[in-house]
């Protein structure tokens, strides 16, 4: 990517929206440079067929740049799909939960409530564990999960955006994991084989909205009923290798770019060190203002990815002026989701250490003028 | 549109492909123009929050340049989903069969097979009329179809891109009519309140793969059973104006680019001369080759979008040389589709005459050098 000239015309915000989020700069360029003839073809990749040879190889570039990236065994299929994390509260449980067997729940936080609420409609379930009497200020720990002696799997979300929480270690289960991964896929290592099947929109850490990545280890994926619709079954989109039906072509090939991107950083290794070097920034800052700015989350399960925090004891007033002056200052995204309030910085992949500092100096010349 | 200075030094294909397929070159420079930095927010609209205050003045934008565009009456919803036309296969039946009424098909090839054996799966139904014993070759008289006196709906697919056939005038039907309309939405004038719903994936028409389009009479909606999975009940997209989650944003701002384009052209009564002018121009040189090239379609039921034809009575070893020449003429997407063969010559909105054009001049040389 290193060959595309950087467009230092253009005005470019310090951008932590919660997803879609920010994209890396280059991979914008590169986007742009090839916007009206893809590689000499005359065409958008958006007007190419998807099944022509030029569109094949970057659905095969994209699911093979994913495989290395995040080492993912053989007897995982990968696989591209629509609708989104919230489509797979529904397609999850479709596929993969067994007749009589519960589906174990980790309830962390607003995503796994929706998924929960699609168990709801008949699936049977088990509330394995949850911290929502502490307003979700943590993960569970290990002792308290109180497992199903016959699930068809144990599902958590590996990152809580909202609540700003994050499994630093996988809770122990017997029956397969199945991660809601939306929000911190491809931004540390991780062992896949511990899954069943891993799930994540891509526009968070991966791409663009409107393409989602399914990682389903291919034994499991047969549980499905053959009568289930055919695109809502895995098999359909492992079998026909994510090309059943015409996927979201431009959303993938922007997914091929970002993995190689991150693969420029030196893959998961490097883009960990960059995320962890950017979030001790950010919680540094907020444990030197002395209380002026809170963290709610307790430190063993606090995310990588999503920082929130309250200010001047959550004094609305002056988080909203807070995120006026950041506005002001060119730093985008700063509110906290709206059922939470305060703030919640999001520093995914794409967000660059330059950003961070940007937030960081901003933050404390706020607390200078008003703390 | 008019504002963007053309990228002259580009390549540009005739792009003749079937879907994804052709967009208009002033929508991709404008695209292209604002990359980086969509309209001073400093991030590409990808980047954009889906909840700010940006995209959802680009969600309705598309929304309301959709409903002046088709003049769709405001009992009306148009929502934005993912999946495809394939996902309506079975959302359609889903939220619209009503118990023990037949849905009454209308078969016309291979799109509508697909939503029968959606349909298959458990939905009572009723093959109101096929063309199948003639191939296909035309859609249905409306003498010939043999409605259910309950019918929940009448199922059609108004265009057939593999067959090469298009309803010129809609079939009789006491029950709401529910329209496959991917392949030629939004390409002449139709009146909305004969159906109960429309839906069509964009990537014909009306933009880029990855957000289809859903046209639905609200009480129509109300139909579904609220124990569906959420994100498959329509009522929970017009509830929500297609942002009860994170929607294909990119996706749904091309449209309503291209929407604007097809505005700037004279709505969809411009681009009904257009687009006939385009057809007129192909099917004559058709008839004008004696045989030489020869379309299998009944003049009545000739699609404007899609052009099939065979050459040299179907010789095989010929067609591939036709393809070849016309891929070195740069001339794209003329094969016709792997299940029949042939050619198949796709002149949605998006294409100009002058790449009608060019085929045509392609064709009688190389009838000339080798008829």
């Amino acid at each position: 990517m290193s060959t595309i000239a950087p467009a230092r015309d253009v005005k470019r915000a310090h951008n932590f929206n919660a997803g879609p989020a920010a994209l890396p700069l280059p991979v914008l360029e590169r986007i742009r440079e090839e916007l009206l003839d893809y590689r000499g073809t005359g065409m958008s990749v958006m007007e190419l067929s998807h099944r022509s040879p030029e569109f094949e190889a970057i659905n095969n570039a994209a699911e093979q740049n994913l495989r290395r990236l995040l080492t993912i065994p053989e007897d995982y299929a990968v696989i591209f799909v629509q609708g989104g994390g919230s489509m797979q509260f529904s397609m999850a449980p479709m596929n993969l939960a067994l007749p009589g067997k519960p589906v174990d729940m980790l309830h962390t936080g607003a995503w796994t409530a929706k998924a929960i609420g699609e168990l709801k409609k008949g699936v049977l379930h088990n509330i394995a564990a949850s911290t929502e009497t502490e307003k979700f200020v943590r993960v569970p720990r290990p002792e308290e999960i109180k497992h199903s002696s016959d699930a068809s799997y144990t599902y958590l979300c590996t990152n809580n955006t909202i609540e700003g929480t994050q499994y630093h270690t996988l809770p122990p289960s017997a029956a397969p994991l199945v991660a809601d991964m939306s929000s911190d896929i491809a931004s540390r290592p991780i062992d896949i084989s511990k899954f069943g099947m891993i799930f994540a929109g891509a526009q968070k850490n991966l791409g663009p909205s409107g393409v989602t990545v399914v990682i389903v280890r291919k034994d499991l994926a047969e549980r499905a009923d053959k009568n289930l619709p055919t695109l809502l079954q895995y098999r359909t989109h492992i079998k026909e290798k994510s090309l059943y039906h015409t996927p979201p072509t431009f959303a993938v090939y922007i997914l091929g770019l970002v993995t190689e991107w991150i693969e420029s950083l030196g893959g998961l290794a490097g883009i960990q060190k960059r995320n962890e070097a950017k979030a001790k920034l950010l919680y540094g800052a907020i444990e030197a203002s002395n209380g002026y700015y809170r963290c709610p989350v307790e430190k063993g399960s606090r995310s990588l990815m999503n920082v929130v925090f309250r200010i001047a004891g959550g004094d609305e007033a002056v988080e909203k002026e807070f995120v006026k002056g950041a506005t002001a200052a060119n730093l985008v995204g700063t509110p906290g989701h709206r059922s939470v309030g305060g703030m919640r910085i999001s520093i995914y992949n794409a967000v660059g250490l330059d950003a961070v500092e940007a937030l960081v100096s901003y933050m404390r010349e706020f607390q200078r003028a008003r703390g």
